[in-house]
């Protein structure tokens, strides 16, 4: 039998059988780390533990396990999987992948790199990013060896396929500025499978490798703290069991991987205050932030814990593009078909969580549209502006400069794509409220643990904490804001997933 | 003899006196924190010790020295008084305080809240701000009885006072929208010596306070780990002192209050890329980080690492506020007379880090501003905007728009008072560019160490550091993104240091 996202058969009895409950009990809870010294006796030892059951940890456990070490993988939850089984399985990868050449697709490494470190955020993580492009074709054929399902067929539509294709443009490629920083190419592998159903396809898939290749996974394990040796060295967990505190001795690494920290309500309001407003915490239940926490209790340094995937998102369908989108000014500040992250970003961190999106007949959505609120429907622009109390005439003005470029084909301010550029045409025109606070905007977080691109937790001097390896959104990877492309996240948490199983399996053996 | 700012009779050979150079000098140069157990013997005890000699650091040994703690306090530099001998010497304070109401100035703790809350930062530690504004009457008191010298004059002229005034408006209080949000009051309160010595003078009057109670000070004593007890207990610092290390026992509590990272280049484009872009960094030459990243290696979490001061000081004159400011779009985004902390911010963090003041014949800068350089010069504003190359008819439409209604006393979308509200005049036009690269454009950092108002450092399970206490900018304090008027941040420093102060002199006595 193969192991499936959600499949938890080997049961908390398996994983406690024969142990005494007493070794841990008495540790006090509210350490923040756990000395060695304190550790009576080991319930269980591994040579690798990993914790979380997302991307970045099957990953992981799949790449320690191949290079020879015993691997013990936990997960909080009831179900494998995390947040990654919850999402469109996207993974972001280019410069001539397979499926790329199949599908005749150009692209580059280069070019991928110029989109990654151009067109997002201020000072991202080069050497990361670097390596990632670099190693992206070798990456999705191990993705394919993993068994994940890809066809061979491209898709030029918007948004994550619908159908069955495997790759399409997931990103802001084509938007300006992006189009102009590097050459666009469709990036976004996904499994041929259709709808939202690609992230529980791509855990399905590496949670069954990780299985046939012996990596011991147990569920319902909840690991709280770390416990360290007198130098440093992490050297185990301690982790609840059935309400009771176990602790695991591990003897080459900790790879923590579980995930970020949008479910933490008092965590997202002082780190993130602008994720905090977003309506929609986006994530598996277990995105409270434990692995993050445990690893700054022990010094490490945590990194763009601000930021994160703000999501405005606004198309399918494609149609409501040639509408326009303005803030409290009246004004416009992007152009309206930017990658959901992007206007996500621009809306949340920059204009203060507030923006609408102005539709006439031709572009409006359908009846059942219900992510956004129609906050204002008129016949003149005017009558929009005055619902939605704007600095008078500052939309009318906005439409009319507007309309007069569009009507030659120009958006002189943001260069909107001949696809979608046309002037507002007749009544009625809608107003749908896009701000973070009353739309359906999912968020969830990017800050993390400072790593080495091996996964290797870093402290605040920059010095290697030993035994210590993170990996997906318990690290800064390459997700960072704003978010240009879907499957930079996915892609990064198995990408580096691997890397961090390999570097802690390869740690030599320290007596537990 | 009184010390002064930058006084250090007190050598290092006195610190040194009589002890041997050996005790600490085999600990690894490496390690995030040093274990107890690894110090062979301590070259110096003290209850108290606070490392930092701006106004964080100094309100609190005082405070400690007069709780009756022995208090050594330790500088990196040469001289003593930290940024805050650099800055302006500026005190936020309200709600009634004995100057204001000398000046027959209305304001109370609440409408202080009001403003402190709602006009800058998304979700502000309000705990820490609702005991500064019901705390500030009396801290205003405090610093009169430490000899900082404040006249009965209040001036109403925007930006630092240059004559002897020591009330005036420091902040954005009179700009939309914070006026709209709460009373506006003068509460910068400012030694009151002409011009930018306010900061020298303030520290002055503390540095002789410590002085005169007995608190030990002593320059070029470079702290750079913590000492921990096994049970995570702070119980010493390891310094350099003469390229030798030495160890300081401490028997009650340590305060970080040594200054933020600005300096410290690595450091801020990881935590703080917005500021990293700006071209003045501002600040003691001691801003390395190191006090948050001792705490960061013992557990502490560190807040808002990404917010700082990103400063566009365009007044005085005031005549330029007449004039527009505009985005790469050629948009107005802001009230043009906003403080300089709030125009920073907007720039720096929202604005991708580019924005002109676009001025007319009678609102130009004097020949001798040099600030920011006049990069187009135009007898039309069609001219101006083709050289800055802004999306065609742009900047025209924002100036007709804007000049409509100023003409009409009104401008609908950033209220901007009637003292600097009229249509641009006559040419020459010019456009200053306000870019944070090529402009002089001040930043310095507001992240630091997560606190309880009493300056206990909390680890990221928010559990209190024993023994580990921090103030000032190595804390993430009340001074958050966007900076809304001078004075917040040392008012901080010297409110919360004092607080910090006194809660490390109160803690029970630790065997060293």
């Amino acid at each position: 039998m193969t192991k499936t996202a959600g499949d938890s058969t080997v049961t908390r009895r398996q994983l406690l059988g024969g142990l005494t409950a007493t070794a841990a009990a008495t540790l006090a809870a509210g350490a923040a780390a756990v000395p060695r010294s304190e550790v009576k006796s080991w319930d269980m030892r591994t040579a690798v533990l990993v914790i979380g059951s997302g991307a970045a940890g099957v990953s992981a456990a799949i790449e320690a396990r191949r290079a020879g070490a015993h691997v013990l993988l936990i997960e909080s939850l009831p179900r494998f999987g995390g947040s990654s089984a919850m999402s469109g399985g996207v993974v972001y990868a280019g410069g001539g992948t397979a499926l790329q050449k199949a599908l005749k697709v150009e692209d580059s490494p280069e070019q991928m790199y110029r989109f990654l470190t151009l067109a997002g955020a201020l000072h991202p993580p080069l050497d990361k990013i670097q390596l990632y492009c670099e190693g992206s074709a070798e990456h999705f054929d191990w993705l394919v060896e993993q068994g994940i399902p890809y066809t061979d067929k491209l898709t030029l539509a918007k948004g994550l396929p619908m159908g069955d294709a495997s790759l399409y443009f997931s990103g802001t490629e084509l938007a300006w500025p992006a189009r102009d920083l590097a050459v666009p190419a469709p990036r976004g592998h996904v499994p041929g499978v259709p709808g939202m159903n690609g992230g529980r396809r791509l855990m399905e898939a590496l949670l069954s490798q990780a299985d046939a290749l012996g990596v011991k996974m147990h569920a319902q394990v909840d690991a709280h703290r770390l416990v360290t040796e007198s130098d440093g060295r992490i050297v185990g967990v301690i982790a609840t069991v059935d309400g009771e505190q176990r602790a695991i001795a591990v003897q080459r690494g900790v790879v923590l991987a579980c995930g970020g920290f949008i479910h933490n309500r008092d965590m997202l309001r002082a780190y993130a205050p602008h994720l905090y407003e977003c309506s929609v915490p986006w994530g598996n239940a277990a995105d409270l932030g434990a692995g993050i926490n445990m690893g700054i209790a022990v010094g490490a340094a945590a990194l763009r814990m601000n930021e994160g995937f703000a999501i405005a998102p606004i198309y399918p369908p494609e149609s409501v593009l040639s509408g326009i989108i303005v803030n409290t000014s009246g004004q416009r500040f992007i152009s309206e078909e930017s990658y959901h992250g992007v206007l996500g970003d621009a809306i949340a961190y920059h204009q203060r969580g507030r923006a609408w999106l102005i539709t006439d007949r031709d572009s409006s959505y359908a009846f059942h549209q219900d992510n956004f609120l129609p906050v204002a429907k008129a016949s003149t622009i005017g009558d929009i502006a005055a619902q939605l109390e704007f600095p008078k005439g500052a939309l009318q003005q906005t439409v009319a400069y507007y309309n007069l470029h569009a009507a030659n084909g120009e958006d002189p301010m943001f260069r909107k794509s001949q696809t979608y550029l046309r002037p507002l045409q007749g009544p009625p025109y809608t107003a749908w409220d896009l701000s973070t606070s009353q739309a359906f905007f999912p968020a969830h977080t990017f800050g993390g643990l400072h790593t080495t691109s091996d996964g290797q937790v870093l402290s605040s001097f920059g010095e290697e904490i030993p035994g210590l390896y993170a990996a997906g959104r318990n690290t800064a990877g390459i997700p960072t804001a704003p978010y240009i492309a879907s499957g930079i996240s996915v892609g990064d948490c198995t990408f580096f997933g691997r890397r961090a199983g390999r570097a802690a399996a390869a740690q030599r053996r320290v007596a537990g």
